[in-house]
C-alpha cells in the first residue's frame, strides 16, 4: 500500500511552522539552541540547515528517502481540521496546533534521554549532541509554554483548551512512567500495554484531534466525537509505530534496525507474542530475558520469532480494528464532509506510512 | 545570628502539604511513587516515613539538626501571605502555593539530574533511587500539574496567576541553563551569575510572593509590589544559598561540605573572588580551571582562596543590600500591617538561616 501524503499536511506545515519557530524564538539562547536544533529549525551550531526548507520544522537535514518531516506535521493538520470541523477558518486553529507540537516535542526530547536513543528524524539525538542536562531543560521549556501559547486566549475556552492539554500531558507521562517501568517486568499482560500505548500516544493524538475545536468554542458533543476519532486512530499509529519499530526500514524510519528489538521494548507486537503461549513465544521469552545485549543475528531471530508466534499478524489486525473503529467516530460526528473526508485520509495515511 | 522559623511557615505547611499531598494523588502510581518520595511524602518503597510528620511534605527521615522540612515551606508560607495581602483568608492562596511548591520540587527534581546531584534534604536523591528517567518524568507531571492546578479556577484571576506563573518558570529554565552553560567557561562576569541568579531563583521567589495576591484579583500595583520584593529576597535568598554551598555545615545543609567547589559551581561568591584581580583570585583561577578532581585539602584550600580574594565578603554585603531593598519594596506597598510584618520576618529568616 503507498501512502500518500494529505494535503491538509502541506498546509499545516505552512501555517503552524511560523508560528512554532516564533514561539521557540521566546526562550534564551541556551535553551532555544537546543529547541531549534530538535525541531529541525537549525544545525547543531544554531545555523539554518541548508537553504531549501531550512526555515520549516519539517525540514530535517539529511532526510533520505521520505518526505522531509511529514511526520511531524500530521498533528497540527489533525489540530487545524479539529477548528475548522467546528466551522472556524483553520488559521484558528494556530495557537492549539503549535501547544500540542511543543508537548509532542517535549516528550520527544525526553523520551530520547530516558530510551538512550541516539538518533531521531536521520540526526544525532539532542542529549547526545548538548549533553543531558540541556536537553532536559529544552523538553522542559516546551512544556511550559504549549499551556501558555494557549492561555494568550484569556476566555474560557482558552482555559478549556489548556485543561484538554493538561490532561493528556498526563497521560502521556502515566504512559511513559508505563512504559519505562514494563522494561524491569517479564509479564506485562496486553491489555497492560495497550493501556500504556493509549496513553503514551493516543492520548495526545486524541488531543490534537479536538483542541482545535474546543478552543473555538465547538459543542461539547462534538469535540468529544473528534476525540474519540482520535484515540482510535493514535492506537492505530502507535500498533503501526510498533511494528516499523521491528520491520521498518532504518533509512525510512531514521531509527536504527530493529531498535525497539535492540531496546528490549516491550511493545504490542512483542508482547502479543509473548502472550501466545506456544514454542516461538517461550523461545522469544528465553532470548529476551538474557542479561546480554543481544547480537545482530539474535535480533534477526527475535524477529522472526515474533512474527512466528503471532505478534505481527496480531498488530496488523489491530491495527486495522482501530481504524475501523476510528472511521466510524469519524461517521457519527456531524462534522463538514470535506473535513470528515480529510480526517480520515490522514487516518488511512497513519497505518499505511513506511517511517 | 540564630533564625527562628517564622509563624506563618508551621501554619502553610498544615494548610499546603495536604493539598499538595492530593495533588500528587493524581499522578499514575509508577510516577507518584517518585514524586512521593522526593516530597518526603514517603520512603522509596511508597511507605510513609515513619509516624510523626509523615504524612507532612516536610516530614523528611533521616534529618538531623535542623527543623524538619522548615526550608520547604517557605514558598508557601509566601504565597498564603500574598493571598491575605490583598484582604483575602490565606486558605484562597493555597492552590497557588500548591502549583509554586510544584514548580519549586519540578526543578529540584531535575536540577539533581542535570548537577548529578546525590544527596538532598538528607536523603538520597530521587534519579538515585529511582533512576534518570523515572525522575525525569516525576518532574515533568508536577510541572504540568502546576498550571492545572491554578485553571481549576477557569476565571482571568485563574489565568492571569498561571501565565504568571509560566513566565517564572521560563526564567527558572533560563537561569538552570545560564548556570549549566558557566560550568563550561572561565569568563563568567559577576552581572551575568546575578543575572542568572534572578533567574534561576528569585524569579519563583518573586511569583511566590505575588501570585496568590494575583489569584485573588488583587490590583496590579498591589501585586507589582510584592513581586519587586520577592524578586530582592529571592536574590539574598541565593546569596546565602550560596555562602553555605561553600561554608555551611553538611550535617545542617543536607548537602556534602563545599559541594558546590567539588562541582566547580560558578557562584556568586567564586565569580566575585575570581573577578577581584587579586594573587588569591589568580591562585583560585588555576586551581578551578584543572582537570582532574580537587581533593579534601584543595576543596579547603579554594574555600580560603574565595575568602582571602573577598568573595565571602561581597556576597554577604549583597545579601544585606538585597535585604535592604526588599524591605523598602515591603514599605512601599499598601498591604496590612501584620502581614507586612510577617512578609519581613520570613525576608530576615531567610538570609539569617544556616541550611
Amino acid at each position: 500500500m503507498t501512502a500518500v501524503i494529505p494535503a491538509g499536511v502541506e498546509t499545516a506545515r505552512d501555517l503552524v511552522g511560523p508560528a512554532l519557530a516564533a514561539a521557540v524564538e521566546t526562550f534564551s539562547p541556551d535553551v532555544r539552541k537546543v529547541a531549534a536544533y530538535h525541531l529541525g529549525l537549525a544545525g547543531p551550531e544554531g545555523a539554518l540547515p541548508g537553504a531549501a526548507g531550512g526555515a520549516r520544522p519539517g525540514g530535517a537535514p539529511g532526510a533520505r528517502g521520505r518526505p522531509p518531516g511529514a511526520g511531524k506535521a500530521l498533528r497540527p493538520a489533525l489540530t487545524l481540521l479539529s477548528a475548522r470541523a467546528a466551522n472556524a477558518a483553520p488559521e484558528r486553529g494556530v495557537p492549539a496546533a503549535v501547544a500540542v507540537e511543543l508537548v509532542h516535542n517535549f516528550s520527544l526530547l525526553h523520551d530520547d534521554i530516558m530510551d538512550g536513543d541516539t538518533e531521531r528524524r536521520h540526526r544525532p539525538t539532542a542529549w547526545t549532541v548538548y549533553g543531558t542536562g540541556a536537553a532536559i531543560l529544552a523538553g522542559d521549556a516546551m512544556l511550559a509554554l504549549a499551556q501558555d501559547v494557549l492561555l494568550e486566549d484569556a476566555t474560557p475556552q482558552g482555559v478549556w483548551a489548556a485543561r484538554a492539554l493538561s490532561a493528556a500531558v498526563q497521560r502521556l507521562i502515566a504512559g511513559q512512567g508505563a512504559d519505562l517501568a514494563f522494561e524491569q517486568r517479564d509479564d506485562v499482560s496486553l491489555t497492560e500495554c495497550l493501556t500504556m500505548a493509549g496513553d503514551k500516544t493516543a492520548a495526545l493524538m486524541s488531543c490534537a484531534c479536538s483542541i482545535g475545536s474546543i478552543h473555538v468554542g465547538a459543542p461539547p458533543q462534538l469535540a468529544m466525537g473528534l476525540a474519540a476519532f482520535g484515540a482510535h486512530a493514535g492506537l492505530a499509529f502507535q500498533l503501526t509505530d510498533d511494528l516499523l519499530g521491528i520491520w521498518g526500514a532504518p533509512e525510512v524510519t531514521g531509527k536504527p534496525v530493529r531498535s525497539d528489538l535492540r531496546a528490549r521494548k516491550k511493545s504490542l507486537p512483542v508482547v502479543a507474542a509473548l502472550s501466545a503461549g506456544t514454542a516461538e513465544a517461550r523461545e522469544l521469552a528465553a532470548l529476551l530475558a538474557r542479561e546480554e545485549p543481544l547480537s545482530e543475528d539474535e535480533l534477526l531471530l527475535a524477529a522472526e520469532l515474533v512474527e512466528a508466534a503471532g505478534g505481527k499478524t496480531w498488530t496488523e489486525n489491530e491495527a486495522g480494528t482501530q481504524l475501523a473503529a476510528a472511521h466510524k467516530c469519524l461517521a457519527d460526528t456531524d462534522i463538514p464532509g470535506d473535513v470528515r473526508a480529510e480526517f480520515a485520509g490522514i487516518a488511512e495515511f497513519i497505518t499505511a506510512r513506511q517511517w
